[in-house]
């Protein structure tokens, strides 16, 4: 999906929500657990409920995975079921050599058909340039993120005096456009916003952290966004688990409604 | 394994070679091509002709991913395959929030039963951890890389003078010991080994980049080494592509012959 698709499915459904496809067998209703396809029957049931108050679904690989060769069946069943309106991210936090990232790539953007993966910075140019070249679609790059572990590398000053974060959105975005690039910004670091936009203020920004780790939407909103909108905020457990009996769905839309709304009066 | 074990086998086999199992069904020889499990022939020949001379294996997860679901029950197969005498890494470069990385850990040390994973550093502490509470298990964490995008920010100078992969190295050597962490320091860059055995003079350094990527067996030994060994040399297309008919077991098994001879003269 390239740069002005995904404003204009912003514009249209008047909501900048990403849902965290972070499912868990462990965590999804009781009448569900003995399901034969129970991860998959959950998502569908989630996607059938939320598709039109969202613009995107990022599902967490590591709970794919965690399943082993079955889960990665249902990730693909699950990305084939989202509809082609919904923007996709594979929120993988990959980044190899330059050979291996090709192969990520090539998975989850061929093999797969996503719109986005999350890549970590750490190997630098050659490590996020395999995921440039393809037509819409995009790398996004860690910059800021939402957990306490970011103090360790991320938030320390450079001999520029920069903090690492900072260095890698303006390094990185040499690397590619506002069209293939968006950057992983906590809503929990609300402050931090301003900076960022300063170095990359065309850029989308997915942002994780708000609800269950803290962030608030309208704070982030005031901050965060730019002519475009700029943002996809993720919303992954306050959604899926909001309802833990048969009508979980119907509780799960109705979240995600609240969250709509809100969106819908900050973009008007 | 524990470090006590893998220094044993170390000195049993005379040898501190690991064998990256990048198996890339393009490259694997013309007469596997048909196999209906070319991927898992390929590694099962390759293991019966080296297991000897290595004292380990790394499958780069990239290469497994990119078949989908049935890659990852090729991987899941070649692991069981290798003998427990063998030490196995789990070549992912993981990394995410607390909950996620601890999915991953679970994935790669209970679901699967690798010895270790590779793990970025960029998320910090709580990215980090949950590998470390495995008993035998070990977080092997990106510090200084092989490839030419380790210049962009592992090498920048933090205000301390000390460029990020030094922070790195100094700061989450805390979060765990010479018993659970080991950290990954490309043979491209030997003179940066005299550096990080300052901060890191026990822990075991497992080291790509020797063959293929142009770093020397000898140099590297020579600088890296500490009491115990410390050093896992990887090798990878160098000893898999070494042959492409049907004797490429023979003639991978000589390749790994000849570094193992060279580790023993070092090791004595």
């Amino acid at each position: 999906m390239t740069r002005s698709e995904l404003i204009a499915e912003i514009n249209k459904k008047q909501s900048f929500l990403c849902i965290g496809l972070d499912t868990d067998l462990s965590k999804i209703p009781a009448h569900l657990q003995d399901h034969p396809d129970a991860v998959f029957e959950f998502n569908k049931q989630i996607i059938d409920a939320t598709h039109d108050l969202c613009v995107a679904y990022k599902p967490n690989i590591a709970f794919y995975e965690m399943l082993g060769s079955k889960g990665w069946d249902i990730l693909g069943r699950t990305l084939d079921y989202i509809p082609d309106s919904n923007f996709t991210i594979a929120d993988a936090k990959r980044g190899d050599i330059g050979n291996t990232s090709r192969y990520y790539a090539e998975t989850f953007f061929k093999a797969m058909d996503f719109d986005a993966v999350t890549i970590a910075p750490y190997m630098g140019q050659d490590s996020v340039e395999p995921f440039l070249g393809f037509s819409g679609k995009w790398a996004i790059v860690l910059a800021l993120t939402s957990n306490t572990g970011a103090n360790d590398f991320q938030m320390n000053a450079y001999n520029d005096g920069a903090p690492l974060y900072k260095d890698v959105l303006r390094i990185s975005s040499r690397w590619g456009s506002e069209e293939n690039m968006m950057y992983v910004v906590g809503a929990t670091r609300p402050e931090m916003f301003k900076e960022v936009r300063e170095l990359v203020p065309n850029h989308f920004l997915l942002v994780p952290g708000v609800g269950a780790q803290g962030g608030s939407l309208g704070e982030i909103a005031k901050v965060g966004m730019n002519g475009d909108c700029g943002l996809l905020v993720n919303s992954s457990r306050r959604i899926l688990y909001a309802g833990d009996t048969e009508d979980f769905a119907t509780v799960a839309r109705s979240e995600a409604q609240k969250l709509q709304e809100e969106m819908k009066l900050i973009l008007s």
